[in-house]
């Protein structure tokens, strides 16, 4: 039926119909006052939930760009970068900083588990020189969530800067900047922010700011101080793409009215109840409990059957879109979102189009099995 | 989770994106060219929706209206009407003959089985002064479909005029109104037809024109005379709902474009596996599957359980909204409504929030029974 789709990969996600009716709304000049006080509005926003005092700026562009200015204004040539990998998009953040002539120290972690911080702790230590760590909280390609907690404890006590990649995590996953000694944080709209994408957020501590003062890299677009300067008057530097402006004091205030620690729980709760579900179909995660990410699920298809043809069947018969895997997971996984605006019936939804499509792809599958095992987690009746 | 609802409710009934968005379209004066196009347009689609040649007039207001309409124009003082109820709608279809001074010939029916034809033959033979025959397509408050070609055929014997309720039925069960000697079919928006409310469109037969024209119940909103002449130049008698007729247009192109017999046959599927799904789960349907809507479904309470309680679960927890009993069915059954906008995954919604709400109000249920039994008609495994 046309027009009736379950959007379930990592981003772009469903907007809430708050959202999108905000993104409707008459577009207005940016170098104006009813434009700073909304962008002044913003920063204050998302400064609560990024639990910081740190200045934070949105860019409009995607979370790539997002990366790329963190990397653009904190890496010279030939600075040692430690780039700590569970999967793609940590690849991605390592080939940014390669594109910007650093020496790159990359540490590999087995795509699906997170990274151990002792072998952070050691290359630390052997490489004094490493001017700036690159990690991913939630590695949208795994679904795996990284102890940034952990990874900020050790880079603070050296003089490194530690750029996060919060892209897929933002909004589903707790991350406290300050506390956890975050100096770039980098997010992006169209995850679980509940916005379409074309805009990144991008968080500057203190520690920070002088490196990217003196740092020898060329920026304009994506410059730092010229942000900065711009944001002294709530403006941005260049322009903004007004609309998703709108949508994110929209989407900021739905969050927020639902409380941090609510939104978070939700996130565990769809999370535990898709697991659980998987687990009792018979068919293996790619995560372990321990680091399985809240956001979105990575399952290994069973063996013989082709995940392609899964993922076409849920849908074209059911309208439930699934992601693929990505890199060497490619044909190997795929991945459901439960991510933003996203609650129990959406994870009902994915389930029992996964059971259905098992079925018709002649696997041996119990129906409503896995349903069930989702229902005891929202009744409060599974482990 | 805010904005997170599924309506299950027999009206109004969730709006497709494409429809919302045609409704949003700037406003235009409606005495224009370009509101006559329109107008010229949905009439041609709606004759094709209702397979007739007759003239269809869109009127702004609800169904209920549409009702009154029917009679105003039909019914004189001291008229003969023979009123074939089923239901709550059916004894607000006498209600309206009533009260515009008709002596009605009231036929009860249990509430949940639908009308006997050998009954209203006997009792068109014993009153051949009856002027007008009130039958009900799809029964509202029940979830019953009536013979509307059986009593079509009975009443085309007959010089009197056969009016017709297709409210909830217009859009979701077939119905041919030249074929089956439909003088007045009155339908309306916030059904099947996937609009908000605020429209209601009225066919008018030949045979009812003469009748229409003579008729001496006053009437000037709902004049048909009136309307008639402002559609001579495609416009109406009084000022429309201009954005709904937006959404109308959208919407009839959505049906045709799906085809009206894929409509039909994805309403008869999404039915079967609501019923399917119920009765797996031990519960009791109100309609006897000969006579069972298509679009709506009504379950009895599990004895010993209270329904506004369980129905309360069902809207608070999972965000679904069921409809209740009315009349004599209040607090004795809930009604599910998989009508317009729908597709499997709303069955899929509709039963899993049941599962989980008996299991939390204290009946016994297998969780994951309901859906095995919708899953297995969808798969083509049911009988």
């Amino acid at each position: 039926m046309r027009d009736k789709h379950y959007l379930m990969v990592p981003g772009p996600t469903p907007v809430p119909p708050a959202v999108a009716a905000a993104i409707s709304r008459p577009v207005i000049g940016h170098r104006t006052e009813d434009f700073a006080r909304i962008n002044q509005q913003i920063t204050e926003k998302l400064q609560k939930i990024f639990q910081t005092q740190n200045d934070i700026f949105v860019f409009t562009n995607s979370g790539t760009g997002a990366l790329e200015a963190a990397v653009a204004n904190t890496v010279s040539p030939g600075d040692t970068v430690l780039s700590l990998i569970t999967g793609n998009f940590g690849e991605r953040f390592a080939k940014i900083a390669r594109a910007y002539g650093a020496k790159v120290i990359e540490v590999n972690f087995e795509w699906g588990r997170d990274v151990d911080l002792k072998v952070v702790e050691t290359k630390l230590a052997e490489h004094p020189e490493v001017k700036v760590v690159l990690a991913t909280q939630n590695e949208t390609s795994t679904g795996v969530t990284n102890d940034i907690a952990g990874i900020g404890a050790l880079v603070a006590k050296t003089p490194a800067l530690l750029l996060v990649d919060g892209v897929s995590g933002a909004g589903a996953i707790e991350i406290k900047v300050d506390q956890w000694g975050v100096d770039l944080l980098c997010t992006a709209s169209q995850k679980a922010l509940m916005l379409p994408p074309g805009l990144s957020m991008l968080s500057v501590s203190d520690k920070a700011w002088k490196v990217v003062e003196n740092n020898r890299s060329p920026r304009f677009y994506f410059s730092l101080p010229a942000q900065k300067k711009a944001y002294k008057k709530w403006n941005t530097a260049y322009t903004p793409a007004v609309s998703l402006f709108f949508g994110l004091d929209a989407t900021l205030d739905l969050i927020l009215e639902e409380g941090l620690d609510n939104v978070y729980a939700r996130h565990a709760l769809l999370a535990k109840a898709v697991r659980s579900a998987v687990r009792s179909l018979g068919l293996k995660l790619l995560a372990e409990d321990r680091c399985a990410s809240n956001a979105l699920t990575g399952v290994w298809v069973p063996e013989g059957t082709d995940v392609d043809g899964l993922r076409k069947i849920i849908k074209q018969q059911y309208g439930v879109t699934f992601a693929g895997g990505q890199g060497i997971l490619k044909g190997k996984i795929f991945r459901i979102a439960h991510m933003g605006f996203a609650d129990k019936m959406d994870v009902i939804i994915a389930v029992s189009a996964l059971e259905m499509a098992l079925a018709q792809a002649g696997c041996s599958v119990e129906l409503g099995a896995g349903i069930r095992a989702a229902q005891e987690v929202f009744l409060g009746r599974a482990e």
